[in-house]
């Protein structure tokens, strides 16, 4: 029997020598990651405890209370998922879908095909319904869908970072009660900068991140599930086909058992924790004004240069604007300009809109009015540059 | 068609007043996670970028780079999952695995579970060889499961976090090849901290974590796959059922395409590029002869006080360490106490070890002399309180 390792040495080939980590300051006014409040960066860099710490098993039921508010949700199961938003988006297919169900999805831009995607890898036979880049879907259309194809489950975006529409919401919950299927909403460039308003619209699942309306890094991904997606969940036949996703595992962690499943990344909790406090402290309905009144800003700001918006105004979300990129220009050049001679991230275009839209944050602690004269400014002393 | 949400107002029924947010300090003697270092802490703190910004992308290069040197591989697909070790402990199931393959799990400890668990999940054939809880397995043992199964993957756990075990990994490699099975290895509570030689032991794929041998908080998983792996995926059949945790994707972004996934936790890797450049600083084998060194004076120490170690010396972890808890003591009673008297955190035992050790980590920044002559102090005063 082998009791010893063999004697190797250290191979320094990939030792390299690198000084401390810096950052360049950035002013992240692109789809996100937006710029995160001081106060959240201070609680990230408070050192590590335990996670099965009665401290930090406190701190875990404040930031699921806070969640609830954000959300305006009564969930029992809202939780912080360790994981970025994609991570939560996948938790929600993941644990609802069995193999054969029939999911609809309703895309109108790039998350929507997300997923598609994802439901398809879960075995869910996936069908869609499609809108052009810039739009949002009509409820006529949606309950056409809905009888075509008596879906178990619609998933819907409701802030498309990809086009900057808001997806208007009223009836669709009462319409995927009325056809006996459960009602998914991305919630990711919505939660804490556009009016949410979870149980009143009868939405059974949802996901968002942390780095855009809540002011935090990126790196976790809040999920929340009610009582009708709880019920599918516990009528699986098989175990959920994802370990470090699946809501019965830690519901066990997060519920009162407190069961151990994963190290959970605490210091982002703090940091969470710290940004949903800031947003209650605030107030949602402030936040959401502030929102809307900086992006109103924005808008007739960039009008009065003689831009035009992606979106009509009436769907247009305050957190994320798309603006068309005049046909002289090379969006892709002005931007690089923006981040290299002034620290300023706007995007570009993503998808069937690359090339054709810049994408222009209002986000979480950067929706301020400083930060819409410094992008009025910047548009008008340096696009002027970039015209052919 | 709606273009108007109703009128609702917010439910103020979650909105709960906290103060800021402020953790109790402590000193992270259990499993894991353990203290970070201060410049660690420090890095993660700083502000967000965008996971596109050139910036980043170098930054994702050092750690990359970093990241090889630290396992001592070669391996181009290498990087931080985003999410904890178990997140990157899937991702090497979920890649690797096809329906019906034939998976061997050696169990030696509650991680073994969980890879079996796993490979379940992924739909593969799953077969385990078993170990008692504090024992390694021999090459004969391992060469008798591969000739009875055949499997295509063979999953280990180097350092089992539950026990306090090291698998001797002389000629494992070997016998993977000899029977055309690729070598998947759990290196959670080994890197950094142990030797390890992934290459060298012809290791196909592993995964660890961010807060134990790196001195970073939890919420990255490193993954790295050699060609071997990476041929076994290029040849599936159908799509990784796992988007978030895909390879092939994310090799699109982390690879020289740079194509965007999701959007990265870009302080947590600010944070990890700094713990790895530490740890080159120091250079590997300091760092791995500071755990040895400082695991033999708390192994002694603990003897002197008429303590038994749970693991025999020749397969005992230098960087957590199974305590046998005396037929007397309530071993529970006495870590409450070290942690609300003392903010000093050890774990108790999992699985079929809860209730019968303790487990110290002594692991990255935390493995330091005054932390041995801490907990040596704690025991030596405070234990005696507990006896029966």
């Amino acid at each position: 029997m082998q009791t010893t390792q063999s004697m190797l040495s250290v191979d320094n080939q990939h030792k390299k020598v690198f000084g401390p980590t810096k950052v360049p300051d950035r002013l992240l006014l692109g789809p996100g990651p937006s710029n995160s409040d001081p106060q959240v960066l201070n609680a990230i860099s408070l050192n590590p405890v335990g996670h099965l710490d009665p401290f930090y098993i406190a701190l875990m039921g404040e930031v699921q209370e806070l969640l609830r508010y954000a959300w305006q949700t009564n969930n029992r199961l809202t939780l912080p998922m360790s994981g970025t938003g994609s991570a939560a988006m996948e938790a929600t297919m993941a644990n609802i879908i069995e193999p054969g169900d029939t999911v609809l999805v309703g895309i109108k831009g790039y998350f929507g095909n997300r997923l598609a995607d994802m439901a398809d890898r879960y075995r869910a036979n996936v069908q869609t319904v499609e809108k052009e880049w810039g739009e949002a879907f009509t409820l006529e259309e949606i309950e056409n869908a809905l009888i075509k194809y008596r879906p178990s489950l619609f998933a819907i975006v409701h802030a498309e970072t990809s086009t900057g529409v808001c997806q208007p919401m009223d009836g669709i919950g009462d319409l995927c009660r009325k056809y006996n299927c459960l009602l998914l909403l991305d919630t990711v460039t919505s939660l804490g900068g556009v009016p949410l308003f979870l149980d009143s619209w009868k939405v059974d699942l949802a996901y968002s991140c942390s780095q855009k309306g809540l002011s935090c890094p990126p790196g976790l991904g809040p999920f929340t599930m009610n009582e009708r997606a709880e019920a599918k969940l516990a009528e699986r036949k098989g175990k959920v086909p994802n370990w470090y996703l699946d809501v019965s595992l830690l519901n066990k962690y997060w519920g009162s058992d407190r069961v151990y499943h994963h190290t959970a990344p605490v210091n982002m909790n703090f940091g969470i924790r710290e940004a949903l406090r800031l947003l209650a402290e605030e107030g949602l309905q402030n936040s959401w004004d502030r929102h809307k009144n900086n992006a109103q800003e924005l808008w007739s700001g960039l009008e009065n240069l003689g831009l035009k918006m992606h979106v009509p105004i009436e769907l247009r979300l305050p957190t994320l604007t798309t603006v068309s990129i005049p046909p002289d220009v090379d969006g892709k050049a002005f931007t690089l300009h923006l981040l290299n001679n002034f620290g300023v991230e706007i995007g570009g275009g993503l998808g069937s809109l690359a090339g054709k839209v810049w994408r222009i944050g209002l986000m979480g602690y950067n929706s301020r009015t400083e930060n819409v004269e410094k992008v009025l400014s910047l548009f008008k002393s340096e696009l002027p540059k970039f015209r052919n």
